[in-house]
């Protein structure tokens, strides 16, 4: 293994997304990005000595690096899909050094891109050409925590597995969770808007994130720290920092309102036999359920057949057309178990449910979180994955899949489906021994083209990235995407935050 | 009483905020705003007879008001505080005719006054000047609702109560809920960010309201009208409408989450010995009822007395220094009368409530939100009522009533506090016979320099408006401000929308 596969390894390895896969290793490194995606670079300065040097004078050992080994990691995204340029990857350890950094590129007209824990899936954490990488992970203090309120206050490269261990050993938990939580930063989580899996309980970030501070792409620091749950004073700039991917402004420090630990966790995971029954089920979950329902996730049979064949994960359960996975968090165990029972008794008499298995048991749910979770990277086994992550209003949310199935028939390996219904929020994933412009081309802009015809939205939590920007206008209008170019000419004129990335070329 | 005047009571009187309060009719017009808070008309164009003539030319009858006795009730907001001058008022009944308006006022440099139901306290929906007012309760249209889940999308002008009940039949509720349901319209209450009482369960609005459909100042149409609960297609433009108080665009429909409809609903108000029992017993209702808890609320001993003296509202226990309104939200009723007793008799056995009353009956629960919610216009019967609207973290959460009382003496009738404990918003009343330049001069700055030190909010839920600008600094320092005034500048670049309002003058 060359150093520089060695370490990229060691850098994937530690996202639990990726559990036991292990082809990292073995693989090539993937195709530039500007070369595949034949992007042109945009007009910045060239990196000089001068500026290593400017910024070795004022950062210490480790907070800089240049070496072609050391900097290939953060080059490249975790699907392999994307490979930039970068010369410099700075690693700075304060909200004054952030400042300090973009100051300096701003005044230089040198590009930055901004970069959490990498995990993104659309490009936009890794840079395209020779822009600086600022990597926060070295920013990763907790700061306070109001165990009263839930008002959680930290750097933004805590990971969010740590904070969510964190909180819970005072009584809380983190009101996000994704499959990536353990490699994910809470600052790429709030710049993406992350989604993950139960947002149908604890609502979005734009809703759970009390205050948020960021540094303008000319250093200016903007303090919008508060803990408080209502602050009416003036325009909500937080709003500008969530889901800008990094374009606006670079997030440094965020409080989030993290709900109470809940006393009682319980989770089903059924078989069904049509997508038509998945949807009777969720509606009747969220009758019976009410408010102690957390999650409630989707996967098709090829998705779970997919990842208990490629990882050897096991199904607790048989082999059906659909399954659907139902957890709820509540504060009585009792009141809890009786609902869920009562809900699957129910369900299993009216025929919804044909077979399953609930546990309160940590270990057993566990091991059903992750067969679930860890369909995002099995098919990165079956050689590539085209992945697409949609929303769809529910009467149609499986369309999709079968659409594809019957237009790629024998040219793919698989094609499935998997998501979070109460978030109408589907992702789809088309695996194939390896990646084929033929099938790009039959894929795209066709899902973007359906998923608009539908009145969804083409990235529903993933982002834009590097890779929609072209896509956008299937989900945005042109005064819409006019007044986002405003809004990027307002907050960074030179445009050197996150170049190529969420905006279209005019 | 003379039209005018009759006129105005029949408009307040519509207000259920008001119930039995008939003060206005007998009482006198409110000083002028420019006078009395001694303000300079900027630059705008006087409004000249073409345009009345060009207005009336594409609008039918009843769209177009010019009448003194027409206007008077749209210049006047519902504490009295504030009174503009506006000759002209506006009723569009779509996003096109509101689309129309702002392109003509930008082009002739005419100011505007966006308004919805006029319930806001801080003379952000009255016009300073001459500004033309856009009142939008003509675009009262509910589009669409889906039931599953449980997206509404209506027009800004829908009155928020009429939502309420249109979902309620059909098994959902309004995620949001506030004293002035009955007048307040739900484009006032996104573009003033409104809270309310169950903010503490269904989240705020930058969480709830999953699409907004607005006109910027040009009359550009900005249509992010999307009823997906995740959507990351870009920047998030929908919040920048969110709480901008009509100053960065007119929202014309609104895609909000409604949650299901709870099954069960039970009311407890307590009586407590101290503020600090007060904190406790909300860290107990946050284990013990956990997520069936829907509002949070505390009202200090002269807040219930004053409301039971001056509007004759029974008060349904004795007189205790503090009281508690307890709600649960849930989804079956036995079990959550378990919660709610076993909470109930815990605290009683630990002596954190003194005396209270539980009940499920409709009718006895409408009574006790009924004193609750009165209190925000009880006060007024004293004379005048300096009121503020503070977030200030929990531990010092009633301080500044305390110190308040301290500093004024008997200058003053009452101090009272009340509030949404589980949101940190505290309202502070102080009512007098009669508005005093003294008194104000005792209140502020000083009740808004505690309020910094204390790293609270000037304004929690009622908004800068017109009251505040001057005080926006003490919650906002000024690289923030010059992000807003900057945002201000980029979209409303001729400042028409909504002057005098929000940012101070530099």
């Amino acid at each position: 293994m060359s150093k520089s596969l060695s370490m990229l390894f060691t850098l994937v390895n530690k996202s639990n997304i990726l559990g036991q896969i292990r082809y990292y290793a073995s693989s090539a490194l993937p195709q530039l990005s500007s070369e595949k995606y034949g992007i042109k670079r945009k007009h910045f300065s060239p990196l000089q000595q001068e500026d290593i040097n400017y910024f070795k004078s004022i950062f210490k050992e480790g907070q800089v690096l240049t070496e072609e080994s050391e900097v290939l990691p953060f080059n490249i995204d975790w699907i392999k899909n994307c490979r930039g340029q970068s010369k410099l990857i700075l690693k700075p350890k304060s909200t004054e050094e952030v400042s300090k950094i973009l100051a300096y590129c701003n005044e230089k007209r040198l590009a930055v891109c901004p970069q959490g824990g990498n995990t993104g899936l659309v490009g936009g954490s890794v840079p395209v050409f020779d822009e600086i990488v600022v990597n926060l992970a070295l920013m990763n203090k907790i700061n306070t925590l109001d165990e009263l309120s839930g008002a959680l206050v930290c750097e933004a490269g805590c990971i969010l597995e740590t904070l969510d261990d964190y909180v819970r050993e005072r009584g809380l938990i983190m009101p996000i969770d994704l499959g990536a939580k353990g490699s994910c930063h809470i600052g790429g989580n709030v710049s993406t808007n992350a989604g993950g899996l139960r947002l149908l309980r604890y609502g979005n970030l734009h809703g759970c994130v009390m205050g948020v501070e960021a540094v303008k792409a000319d250093g200016t620091i903007i303090d919008c720290l508060r803990t408080l749950k209502k602050d009416n004073t003036g325009y909500h700039l937080k709003h500008l920092f969530i889901g800008s991917e990094g374009t606006l402004g670079v997030v440094t420090k965020v409080a989030i309102s993290c709900p109470s630990l809940p006393k009682a966790v319980s989770l089903g995971f059924f078989g069904l036999k049509s997508f038509e029954n998945v949807l009777q089920l969720y509606k009747s979950a969220k009758s019976s359920l009410g408010e102690i329902l957390s999650a409630f996730e989707m996967a098709d049979n090829c998705a779970i057949k997919s990842t208990v064949e490629n990882l050897k994960i096991p199904n607790p359960i048989s082999d059906y057309p659909f399954y659907v996975l139902v957890e709820t968090h509540g504060s009585d165990e009792n009141h809890d178990n009786e609902k869920l029972t009562r809900f699957l008794s129910k369900e299993m008499e009216s025929g919804l449910i044909i077979d399953g298995t609930i546990t309160s048991e940590p270990a057993k749910m566990k091991n059903i979180w992750h067969l679930r979770e860890s369909i995002a990277g099995a098919g990165l086994l079956d050689g590539y994955v085209f992945k697409y992550d949609v929303s769809i209003p529910l009467t149609n949310y499986y369309d999709i899949v079968l659409s594809l199935r019957k237009k790629l028939g024998d040219k793919v390996r698989n094609v499935y489906g998997y998501g979070h219904i109460g978030d109408g929020n589907i992702h789809i994933n088309v695996t194939v021994p390896q990646y084929s412009k033929e099938i790009y081309s039959l894929l795209e802009p066709y899902i973007f083209e359906q998923v608009a015809k539908l009145n969804g939205s083409i990235s529903a939590e993933h982002g834009v990235g590097f890779r929609k920007p072209q896509f956008i206008h299937y989900s945005k209008d042109a005064s819409a995407l006019q007044l986002m170019r405003e809004l990027k000419r307002t907050m960074d004129p030179n445009g050197i935050l996150n170049p190529y990335k969420v905006l279209p070329d005019v």
